[in-house]
């Protein structure tokens, strides 16, 4: 297999980081205008465990149906995973599930694999009939791309790319009696990202992560979940969740360590690299949210439960005020204090304390004594700010990331484009 | 007294529609940094039933503490109707209710009143300390310019206006046995407007309605929740709910006609009048929504119920992805078919229609083989629309009133401002 044209200029990954057991494709199949890579795969050298959980929009796209089917008709033993960006295949009908079935059975045959052993994914836009015939008519090419390189599973993360600035990839590794387990993961996302991901399965953010451990079905579900609930499941950019969102976990089982519950130093090990490589690319998303100039992170304490405590973020994450005073570099604190204080949750706003950074701004529900506001002011002229909510109550608490709302954003997104 | 300098320029009521039995003023007591008029007030020529609703917003600003007080105390019988803009002190701590109480004090000699008779309202910058000597000092002024004139009421509609761009009022009036029932009211708001109010008080979108009926306070309070449910509380601009919001029925009853439920013609017509300046005020503030480009008029329809249709109104204007889209005139219906699948309500995606004004853009789930790009597109220029989304089920239905998102708005609330 040659070395594919058009990656990124400074690497994403190692070749060491690439989990064994698959390989890797991508091609120009002509869905997006710009007529960049918009068509991918990774293939399985032999059937192997996958997990995965979609958006919890009611309105799901085809693929999710279809990969859903896919994933309970094949008892979660994939062969090949194929994902398109341009078109998110959604709101399409019927016709729109046929679309999908199509370009699997077609793959089927192209790759020598079962067509029910397949999961699509597509994001893009909403709508509008999939390009099936262009698809199928790429998939030899596909075929012929495939390898197992950093470079080719980069080019994969570059093809499920949309308003998406650079691609995104983390991996991690650990070891295991002598032998290394590996883990790498691809993600693409900017816009209608507020993940929701559930196991009854649906998201616009599409997240691939790659193992060459072995994992039982139920237990690798059991991983993912635990996971996505504090990495994907905490990062807000606009609040709107997508119809499309799809995370899968795919365990080749090539490194010849088996994670189980059982063994638990393992299965720690693993979980450990799982939610870095999740928190990593989650964290990705957000640095390349649409038009943002701050990426924030939210450290909400002293909440009732940990359930408040995130009920407070996302207020605070979907807030247009607190997003536009972020953009300003404004410390604004009372925006943040009136979006906690709406966000349904019993607080006693007499106890809640906001801090920029280290910068202590609101003491007990007033202006703190000690607010210098030229240096919170210069704190938020950084790219990565934090912001410390502590409620004064409870031991609930939670992590959350989000950006500011930019005149870029409403640029981007109200480009006449339908 | 003389008539008022600085009115608008086109009067916004008829002398004739001004209810009797008040009194208005406005000053600039030099909270505003341009030196508009900023502290108004309203007198009832005696004791005078008054029922109030505020924001649900757990952070409730000093004054709407003081006024919840004062209702109580008075019995819900007030003399004096006290708001500044400028400043909302709000996250002022026991300093904001001591000010909010010394304020309405000095005005009970000024204006010789009991002190608990007087409601106080604010609006402004969350934070920051009242001014409460420039209020103080500016009583005597105030009392000097009361006035029973509608060029007396439209001045106080501008003395509380803070990003509004023009001031707002409105009146209706019916006959009772040949005697006549006015009701005008005023308002300000233009953005952190998603009032929830409660009768368990808290707002910055402040409304003052007045009637020279006679009602007894019960009544009084339940006419206003009525009315406000399907008026100020199905408007959003920003999706903020704000700290201060506070809601006013005042009725002096001097002209006579007294409004009970025993009889009915006499108080349906004062709810239709009630409901008609409500929903006049509420859609006056959508219309000077900050920024905005157009006004949208959701009608959802074919709920579960009428809450499932006002979950999912809410969470169509609360998309930014659909706002920005509106602000781009971009029918893109993908959005909100979005939208609505992630309003938490169980819809049956395939059974959703929506259409722009007469033009059916999605069709049960699908695009609509009606569809007119163009046709939408030249819809969507006009500043007023009309966005309808049946969800083929039940009987629920609701009304709400909203705007697009744009990068104006952006940089009003983005400007460094603390």
């Amino acid at each position: 297999m040659d070395a594919p044209s058009n990656v990124s200029h400074q690497p994403l990954l190692t070749e060491e980081a690439v989990p064994r057991g698959f390989r890797f494709g991508a091609v120009r199949a002509g869905i997006k205008a710009s007529g960049n890579l918009d068509f991918a795969c990774a293939a399985a050298e032999k059937p192997a465990t996958a997990a995965a959980v979609f958006t919890s929009n009611r309105v799901v796209a085809a693929p999710v149906i279809v990969a859903r089917r896919h994933l309970q008709d094949s008892e979660q033993r994939l062969s090949l995973l194929l994902a398109n960006a341009g078109n998110a295949n959604c709101a399409t009908g019927n016709a729109g599930i046929e679309a999908a079935q199509r370009v699997c059975q077609e793959a089927g045959a192209v790759f020598g694999c079962n067509s029910h052993a397949i999961l699509p994914a597509s994001t893009g836009i909403i709508g509008v009939p999939l390009p099936v015939e262009k698809l199928i008519g790429a998939l030899p090419a596909l075929r012929a791309a495939l390898g197992s390189s950093a470079a080719h599973l980069e080019q994969m993360a570059q093809a499920i790319m949309t308003t998406d600035t650079k691609p995104k990839a983390a991996a991690a590794s650990f070891d295991v009696a002598g032998r290394t387990v590996r883990l790498a993961g691809i993600t693409k996302g900017a816009g209608m990202i507020f993940p929701r991901l559930v196991s009854a399965p649906h998201a616009t953010m599409l997240a691939f992560l790659f193992t060459d451990a072995e994992i039982a079905p139920l237990h690798a579900a059991n991983l993912l979940e635990g996971a996505v609930e504090t990495t994907f499941n905490r990062i807000s950019i606009d609040g709107d969740t997508s119809t499309n969102d799809t995370v899968v976990l795919w365990a080749s089982g090539a490194s010849g360590v088996a994670i189980s519950p059982a063994q638990s130093d393992a299965a720690a090990g693993f979980r450990r690299a799982l939610e870095q490589v999740c928190l990593s690319l989650a964290k990705q998303i957000v640095a390349d949210g649409e038009g943002i100039e701050h990426m924030v992170e939210l450290e909400v304490g002293g909440a009732g439960s940990d359930d408040d405590a995130l009920r407070i973020a996302r207020a605070i994450a979907h807030s247009p005020l607190v997003k536009t005073a972020w953009a300003g570099c404004d410390p604004n604190w009372g925006r943040i204090l009136s979006a906690v204080g709406s966000s349904g949750v019993a607080i006693d706003p007499s106890q809640v304390s906001i801090f920029y950074g280290d910068l202590e701004i609101c003491n007990r529900g007033g202006v703190s004594p000690r607010l210098d506001k030229e240096a919170a002011h210069r704190y938020l002229q950084q790219r990565e700010i934090r912001v410390r909510i502590n409620l004064g109550g409870g031991s609930g608490a939670c992590r959350f990331w989000t950006t500011d709302l930019t005149a870029e954003y409403v640029r981007i997104n109200s480009a006449y484009s339908t």
